[in-house]
């Protein structure tokens, strides 16, 4: 009897292994890549400060998806929370005939309650650097979030030649709980819950413990190897791709290598006229990829660095460490970090935005002309709030558009509440690229800057930056049937109110999967 | 235009207030009462304490129901939490008729969602003195909770005497996050957040702020007046009725008034053969009535106190003030509070329990055999845990229940995971009143035992305490279709699953609303 059942386990290992193999030798053929994650609530000390986060199959960031272009990507997500539900947006992902995989609670989907397991399918058109985060209250600032890395198919090169490649995800973090802040910004008077305390690089801040008054209490412990700094190490001589994400919740960053200018040759999934700079200015939901050389004395190791711009910093630098091969990674670099650039120069910022160029071999151009002109004014005043601002209007944000119609988007950035404060708001786009047509200063002026716009070679893009006091124009197709968010990328503003939905085609998309609805307007309408 | 709205508003005006008329004056018929109330997390400080609380209409405890024998209850509940749903169960109504509206979640209801509302409608068939609070996850220790107050129809008297009475939620308070306790408790190793930090009556504690190292930092002030004592007045010579519940998450409390001895006259909504006590031994999901008479130099003020027993104690005595008018409210007794009873004397709590019987007048007499009885052993082991325990069954805790027959139910107690410890258990039944026959102390034996129940006066309850190392015996007939549930009502240890579910007749409860579905099995079976 037993011999039998062993029989029986070794015939089903042989199964499973001759199915392993079918896998691995059909990678010409676009495939299914399967996910079974659970989220649950588990302690991490990211930063050296024990805190309740949010975990995916134990960690945050969650597991980086891995595919090829064309893949399909299967995720069988299992809410394991207590009492909370969720909602993960594939954040660049255009879920081009699957708008309800979308992942934007109250847009595409309902949440995903506790005990409940949903299951995201969508087809990962496009090769490039993604995201995936939470978008169901302010869950992505909870440690909700990960990497999507998409390949070229087989045979297909990049534009740029490296000899590996590493992702990154920058972040910032708060120590309260999202819940604590989210009370705070529904408060009359409104409540700030300040600054990040850390800012993290692949899920790994370093926070000086002893600015607590009693940090055994507050489980705050520097020894923790939770909280040791990300190590990436490099061979000297061979040059690495470095596909970099921002998930702040609030903060502009600058990242630099110390001792190293790098290539900038991506940015949200499409390639960029190869520029090279000594640091990147990123904004939450954006993506790039840099090369950099390990071409420095190779003795020593050197510091990362994320920096917070655009805002006055309350958060100390970032650390990373690049470490050389064969030295000792525990080896610290033999310097004090470099704090980055000046917080308030706007300047090098909107340089560099005007830098990032579609690259020459694979422009795609966009409409001449566009049918729709949508102007978004960003103030950071409340409606209904106690700061009244006469200039605001409300309404339910949803944009009706013409399916297949070129529309152009003006963001016009304004004062905040505080006298002489303009911030940046990175809006960032669900369902579609879009061009990026042009940046300015002061009020856009649509005699004289439409003509200036760059139809020649913009960059297109997911995510962009409006600059303090400035203006920026994209332009997109609505060419994707369904109903998608378009918000400014910043936890908090979306949370208030900061976006707007458009909605194009929503004859096409057919039947909605029950598995999307059961709540509000769906209510009722949940068949099996 | 405007002399024509304003008389339609005239109109209106007086059609409101000819219906406030009419509800006025049909006070003979059994009314609707109608609630709306809305959850949300709010920054509270009940024990001097700042943190997040779960608030009915900006309050914690919640607004307390009163209504009249026969009336129907609406309570429109809408959630307003960010991402977390939330269910509230009718502690004490037995939801004759409308199971679905027990509030249990995952037994009766979907929870609602954020954003939604949920109606409960019920009706209260029985005077007493009741409790509500929510019942998914850990909320109930978040702050949800409050008081249902049924009076007697008009005409009909109770069997004693009083001038006016109050009522007094007794409760523990955390200053961790449920979400925290919860994580400790599902973490293996289990992690225990600790004993309760303050006792609360009617919501209010004291902490004592400079038990912290950095009060001003963790915003604990003890000048704030949300933490100031609960203060009751009276007028000296008066009898008041007081009406007690305790909703503690974890603790066994005693309640005492100093200098004053009181009558206990009501049980969980049944009237109480009267007994004179010093003190009150409460278990969480139990309510009492009690007579105290204001006989004492009315030239002080009074405290009245409740204390951890059954369990070490770590948590310091609540307080609240006894003030006889015209003494001022705010003139502190002039003695120190009492810490009440031995915790570790289980002798007079199991003499209270057995104390307890049918008032003679209105005894409802048990069947006299049942039909099926079921035993339970509260040991509190884990089974997937790391503490094993190979007398410990695992099931999905459904029993099927034959429609109308007789159950007796033994809970009979054991060790804890410590040794020489065993804990009170308060088991709470839905959707029924069970008859008390019996405590005992060791093991519960089954040819001696039975014969000793109490079948000529038992105190019919739907809460009932097992005492250390003891056995309690419950009798009840199955006679409302539904599903109902039977647990511990230690917000810990029904989390940790220490409750089943009794199922029976359900064939007659017929189709269910809609409104309650849409999750888990019933998922698909949403119709509007």
């Amino acid at each position: 009897m037993v011999d039998i059942l062993e029989l029986h386990r070794t015939v089903k290992l042989l199964v499973f292994w001759s199915l392993i193999c079918l896998v691995a030798l059909s990678t010409v053929e676009a495939r299914i890549r399967h996910y079974k994650w659970e989220v649950k609530y588990e302690y991490k000390s990211p930063d050296c400060f024990q805190k309740l986060v949010t975990t995916i199959n134990g960690g945050t960031p969650g597991p980086t998806i891995l595919a090829q272009q064309g893949d399909t990507i299967v995720v069988e997500l299992k809410n394991s929370l207590l009492t909370e539900n969720i909602a993960i947006h594939w954040h660049g992902i255009r879920q081009i005939g699957t708008p309800w995989s979308d992942g934007t609670e109250g847009v595409t989907q309902c949440p995903i309650l506790p005990g409940d397991t949903f299951k995201y399918k969508f087809i990962v058109d496009r090769a490039g650097t993604f995201l995936y985060h939470g978008h169901y209250g302010m869950q992505r600032e909870a440690g909700l979030y990960g990497s999507i890395i998409v390949s070229l198919p087989d045979g297909v090169s990049e534009p740029f030649a490296y000899d590996n490649e590493r992702s990154i995800i920058l972040n910032d973090w708060f120590h309260k709980s999202t819940y604590e802040e989210a009370t705070g910004l529904s408060s009359i008077p409104f409540v700030w819950v300040g600054e990040p305390q850390s800012l993290l690089i692949n899920g790994r801040g370093r926070y000086n413990c002893s600015l607590l008054s009693n940090p055994s209490l507050e489980a705050c412990n520097v020894t923790n190897p939770e909280c040791s700094p990300y190590i990436l190490t490099v061979i000297p001589g061979k040059t690495y791709r470095l596909r970099i994400g921002s998930l702040t919740s609030l903060s502009a960053l600058s990242f630099q290598i110390e001792g190293h200018n790098f290539t900038v040759v991506e940015a949200d999934g499409h390639y960029v006229e190869p520029f090279v700079t000594k640091n990147l200015y990123i904004y939450s939901g954006e993506t790039y990829s840099i090369l950099v050389k390990a071409n420095q004395n190779p003795s020593r190791n050197y510091w990362m660095t994320s920096n917070v711009v655009g805002r006055k910093p309350g958060t100390p630098t970032g650390l990373a460490i690049l470490n050389y091969y064969p030295t000792h990674f525990r080896k610290s670099p033999p310097t004090v970090p470099t704090t980055g650039p000046l917080w308030n120069d706007t300047a090098p910022r909107l340089a560099q935005s005007l830098a990032i160029k579609a690259l020459q071999s694979s422009i795609h151009t966009p409409p001449l002309t566009s049918d729709k002109t949508i102007v978004l004014l960003n103030t950071q005043n409340k409606i209904d709030g106690v700061a009244k601002n006469v200039n605001a209007t409300s309404s339910n944000g949803l944009y009706r558009l013409k399916f297949n119609s070129t529309v152009d988007v003006v963001l016009q950035n304004a004062n905040t509440m505080s006298v002489n404060n303009s911030e940046t708001h990175p809006w960032h786009l669900h369902g579609h690229d879009f061009w990026v047509l042009g940046y300015g200063t002061g009020k856009f002026d649509v005699t004289k800057d439409v003509g200036k716009y760059n139809l020649a070679n913009p960059i297109m893009k997911n995510t962009v930056p409006v600059h303090p006091y400035g203006w920026t124009a994209l332009r997109f197709r609505a060419d994707n049937p369904g109903v998608w968010a378009f918000h400014c990328h910043i936890e908090s503003h979306f949370y208030m109110g900061m976006g707007v939905v458009f909605e194009s085609g929503v004859e096409k998309v057919g039947m909605l999967p029950s598995s999307v609805m059961g709540c509000g307007e769906t209510k009722g309408f949940h068949r099996p």
